[in-house]
């Protein structure tokens, strides 16, 4: 199931990783990505802010970028392993999310 | 248990709340604390950055104050529903840091 938590992010009271990471997490969940499409799926983002995103999460080792030798050149992004394991955590965030702030606004 | 998470809750690739939220949840997990009796849990924080936060939380709805008509005067802080709500986010958050964040720290 596709979590659609990206539209919520911003009123949520946890955030994983930095401002973007989250939806960087959900837009590569289900497999590598270029970053055109990741772009595509993050409404709101500037191409300057998905790239420096991208840097960090390559620096904390939960992305990777591999570029290929084509005209126009193509670059893609995936998960590692210790991206994975963030998204597992965001997953757990969303669960609770749902659980608990659903009934919190219709209070 | 008592989690020991305060220690190491910046290095943490998530956040809950503002800056010092979490560390104020672990305060009160086990029930109302005054003022002074939270300060000394959390070391580094300072008593302006704690009345600020503690005041966010109270517009948030995630802790009740009650100012006790004494001499010296007695201020009581304890989680509301909703801030019971959000320490079973923080354990959850917490729980996945022991199960994936010791092994990276080993490899």
């Amino acid at each position: 199931m596709r979590c659609d938590c990206a539209d919520v992010l911003r009123d949520l009271p946890y955030r994983i990783g930095d401002k973007w990471t989250a939806h960087v997490l959900r837009g590569l969940q289900h497999g590598r990505r270029r970053f055109s499409e990741l772009r595509a799926e993050m409404p709101g983002v500037t191409p300057k802010v998905l790239t420096e995103t991208l840097r960090a999460m390559e620096r904390d080792g939960t992305v990777t970028r591999e570029a290929f030798d084509e005209n126009p050149p193509r670059v893609e992004y995936e998960l590692t392993g210790q991206g994975v394991k963030m998204l597992g955590l965001l997953d757990l965030c969303c669960a609770w999310a749902r659980e608990n702030l659903v009934e919190t606004d219709a209070s």
